[in-house]
């Protein structure tokens, strides 16, 4: 499946607030997705490249207002432009498929909703930074803000990277947050599927399956 | 001359390719505003604040092909972003003059023209960046490419700290750099300057001094 001749991959995205389950998510659609003979490549942003996680180091930690709402954009670009060029194209062009947790979507609803750049502003760079180039399909975890922030708290307590810093943002910011993800998903129905994420795993897992199967036109091996 | 009610100060940028002596033209005509009785702060891009020195150290440092053009770029205006919100505008409210070396032309001309991402697009990037934001004059230092490397190359003899990546691009390079530049300078007559930098250090002060003293209203004090 990763010969330079097999079919290029699928690229697909998880999105949602803090607290949402994105990586355990991320994980049990790659392991569905091996067993029915796919290869994945995991990752996330930002980061997910050598070069992306030097800038993610500036970009998580530190101080709330550290960085300027824009500067903070323009850096989690950078690491974006180089993620796509140095990982995620190669890696689809081998036929991988990829599955990313957070892409171009966090970064027109984080800085261009919740922290007010404006969200065809951050659109519009985004198509400046990478072009065309775009998920395959964007899966929205969406659960209230209060359970989301609940759940980040407790995963937070054996925490000790310092990378807290959007989580103690605060509830207004998590709301916008929340709305400008259901509006990107009323915009894009065709890349996009908003998954009710304020249940169990199992069930979370049982919507994201059948949303990959029926969109991206595969079944199961296992 | 520093005070909250004191008019706002002007913005003017130096630009041009390596060698052309805009650190020591920068340091030339700070000294001269000073005794004209004007409070001056003297920066540089990528850098000048905090956090812009820290990006600094990621683009200017490493392998040629380190980044591709497209997050160096974003890095840069990154950077660019931070030094106008934290030292450039905070300076002009207070009255100050702010001299810069380098700034948004540079990404359009390096970026843009040398590299390949698009002159219309870097200066896309840099309107979504800054808005209207822009010095108020840009003084272009230009001389022919082989005098400029060979100065580069002459100062990079007692050189340690690794910042020489852009120097090492090429004659073809450096002569897309030097047209880019050109080409701004004739599209915009009313902010920018060309300066004949290819003359002995006081001469070429003689003329920024009188560009400067023209556009911007200044008398000698001394």
């Amino acid at each position: 499946m990763t010969g330079p001749t097999a079919p290029r991959g699928r690229f697909i995205t998880l999105e949602g607030g803090e607290g949402a389950g994105k990586s355990t998510q991320i994980r049990l659609l790659a392991d569905r997705l091996e067993q029915a003979g796919i290869a994945v490549r995991t990752t996330r942003e930002p980061g997910g490249a050598p070069g992306s996680e030097l800038i993610r180091d500036l970009i998580v930690k530190g101080a709330v207002d550290r960085w300027t709402p824009m500067t903070e954009a323009l850096l989690i670009t950078a690491a974006r432009a180089e993620h796509v060029a140095r990982l995620i194209r190669p890696a689809l062009e081998q036929g991988q498929w990829v599955l990313c947790d957070r892409f171009f979507d966090s970064t027109v609803a984080y800085q261009g909703a919740a922290r007010g750049l404006g969200m065809t502003e951050m659109t519009n760079l985004q198509q400046l930074a990478l072009g065309n180039f775009a998920p395959d399909l964007t899966l929205i975890l969406d659960l209230p803000v209060d359970v989301g922030l609940a759940r980040a708290v407790r995963r937070e307590a054996g925490r000790t990277d310092g990378e807290d810093r959007f989580e103690r943002m605060g509830q207004d910011f998590h709301s916008r947050l929340r709305r400008a993800y259901l509006e990107i998903a009323g915009q894009e129905t065709a890349r996009c599927q908003v998954i009710d994420a304020d249940r169990d795993i199992g069930a979370i897992h049982g919507d994201i399956w059948k949303s990959v199967a029926d969109r991206m036109d595969v079944t199961d091996g296992g």
